[in-house]
């Protein structure tokens, strides 16, 4: 039995460029792509031949380094290249509006080049450790966040999945699949339903793959069936991963799994949240401030580059929703699993980690 | 603007064969196919060259007169005649198990099989007269659900449907689609949304098409999506059609119907279903006792013949669920529309037209 997951990195620093696997392709091709500078960063981010929330934030903090590098070569005075890379940041930071994480691993970014005492080299070089050390954490903690979620995981449980929150979401691993590969590790009577996840297929492309690989018995469902395989007693828990989380515990994710969440209350079957304590934005009060990313029409409208409707159609293509946190079980972090009242199990974890980081 | 509606005709008796638009081409290619017997006519049910539950019950009417035409020629006996054709009658009913319409249609020819008094080419001549009337009644029915069901419809309202229970699912005219074209002649501010409806994706490929080229404004999204537009306050009402109703008024309906009815009760959105009465199962007491099709892997694994997830994963492919009477705001029919409490206004409107038919 192949270990997808410990073979494959989403996503990896390489002496001075990133290397990643190119998802558009996945399942058809698994091919690895080297991105060489920030707008080939940029752009890849924005296509998603990388994406994932915990992905594009590593992808983000690759990206400023490949920015620095090329500022570096520019015979910039040391300020001048601050100035002009913090810019380059700032639009790393908007090649795509929702997930949390991307705006986080750049602002991570951000801070280091705001305080460093280095010259350019310096800088670039505190940027690419930077960015080396949040590729390396990231596997780290989504382990923990599958350790923790394995708990919550009945004996033989058959566990509905929206999207991918896979290995190939994150460097490796997986937040939701995280939680669905310490479970299975642990038992091997467990299965998963995956969604497909229309429009971008990330369930039937990338789910269906990384699970059977790894020989996690996966059946692979429309996105409209969730409700009657709960009916039927068939699903006892859904795990997703998260692309913004608001100090509420409103979860933003991938279009549909807001409906999933509400099939799941009204058939009683838990509904959990996987996520790194990065995804959570705590300057946000609830999920009606989190800007829902617009996408093209053509994802729905066309399938393997044919048209599926008539070409006349109108489209509106959000790339995610907002659950509510009332329709959310737990919040399955790398410290353990949030449960209501959010606000202030929330608040709980963030004040003990900023205890931890101030060493107060 | 075209009237798609009044220009095509789903299925058509013409001289001695059944003429039908070949809906798995739609949008790509509009075809028209001519069905000559009774075994050609079973196979297009069954891989849904012609589809929709009352479209199918007209082709089964049709298919029996397709079988008696070819048994005509084999020199039997009228009692050998009167036998192998009922069997045949039995065979066409079961091509498809969900849609009791087809049942329904069936059971109408062979009622006329075991009661002619005429000799074989007389029967022959009588089940035809039948099928062509069946196929003229369905159009008018749905004219009438049309029209009942538009009272229904808000000034400017944004219609959510599901699948397709238009045109091309009918005869002519459509049942949910019927009450959009009533509702839309009536006042040309109501729009639309289409759920794409994976895996056949009727919605994207026919719903799209039909109101498109009647000049209906028709927004096409996914079938996850439908939550996300609800909380927005941008759907005013849910119209989907029918192909089993119980006693109780459980509807079994497309699968992902449910799934929509759940998320309407949630946001407080009214759901209807239109039909008309011979999608009413009166022997059966609840969407229990409905059978449910599974159809093949490939439906979900491959889109336009292409895959579009790893080639080991499992499938399960339900082709209809059922949503539970609770959800249903009212029944759209022919003689109005039905409430709550289903058990009674079924029971109550069955009475009327059995009273009517027998000339109490």
């Amino acid at each position: 039995m192949s270990e997808f997951h410990s073979k494959i990195k989403t996503i990896e620093w390489v002496d001075n460029y990133s290397k990643m696997v190119d998802q558009t392709l996945v399942p058809y091709e698994f091919k690895y792509v080297n991105i060489k500078t920030g707008d080939e960063m940029f752009d890849a981010i924005k296509t998603m031949i990388v994406r994932g929330a915990p992905a594009i934030g590593v992808a983000g903090a690759h990206g400023v380094v490949l920015y620095a590098q090329e500022l570096a070569e520019e015979n910039l005075s040391r300020d001048e290249f601050v100035r002009a890379l913090l810019e380059k940041a700032d639009y790393m930071a908007g090649a795509r509006p929702t997930a949390v994480n991307l705006m986080w691993a750049v602002k991570k970014q951000k801070e280091i080049i705001k305080n460093s005492k280095s010259d350019i080299s310096g800088i670039v070089e505190e940027l690419k450790e930077n960015g080396i050390k949040l590729e390396k954490e990231d596997v780290e903690i989504n382990k923990k966040i599958g350790d923790y979620g394995a708990e919550v995981v009945p004996r033989g449980a058959s566990i509905l999945t929206h999207c991918n929150a896979g290995a190939l979401a994150t460097v490796g691993y997986g937040t939701a699949l995280g939680v669905v590969r310490s479970a299975f590790a642990k038992d091997p009577t467990i299965q998963v339903f995956a969604d497909e996840t229309r429009p971008r297929q990330q369930g039937a492309r990338i789910t269906t793959l990384e699970l059977t690989m790894d020989g996690i018995p996966t059946t692979l469902i429309t996105d409209g069936m969730c409700s009657y395989f709960m009916k039927k007693g068939m699903i006892d828990m859904v795990v997703v991963g998260a692309d913004r989380i608001a100090a509420n515990g409103d979860t933003a994710n991938k279009i549909g799994t807001y409906t999933v969440a509400i099939s799941a209350k009204y058939h009683n079957v838990p509904f959990y949240v996987a996520a790194p304590l990065s995804t959570i934005d705590t300057s946000i009060k609830t999920g009606d401030e989190i800007v829902i990313e617009e996408r093209s029409r053509e994802e729905v409208t066309h399938i393997n580059g044919k048209i599926i409707c008539a070409p006349e159609v109108n489209v509106i293509n959000p790339g995610f929703d907002v659950t509510p946190h009332e329709l959310i079980t737990g919040i399955i972090t790398e410290k353990g699993i949030l449960r209501p009242d959010y606000r202030k199990s929330i608040a709980d974890v963030f004040e003990k980690e900023c205890a931890l980081c101030t060493g107060l």
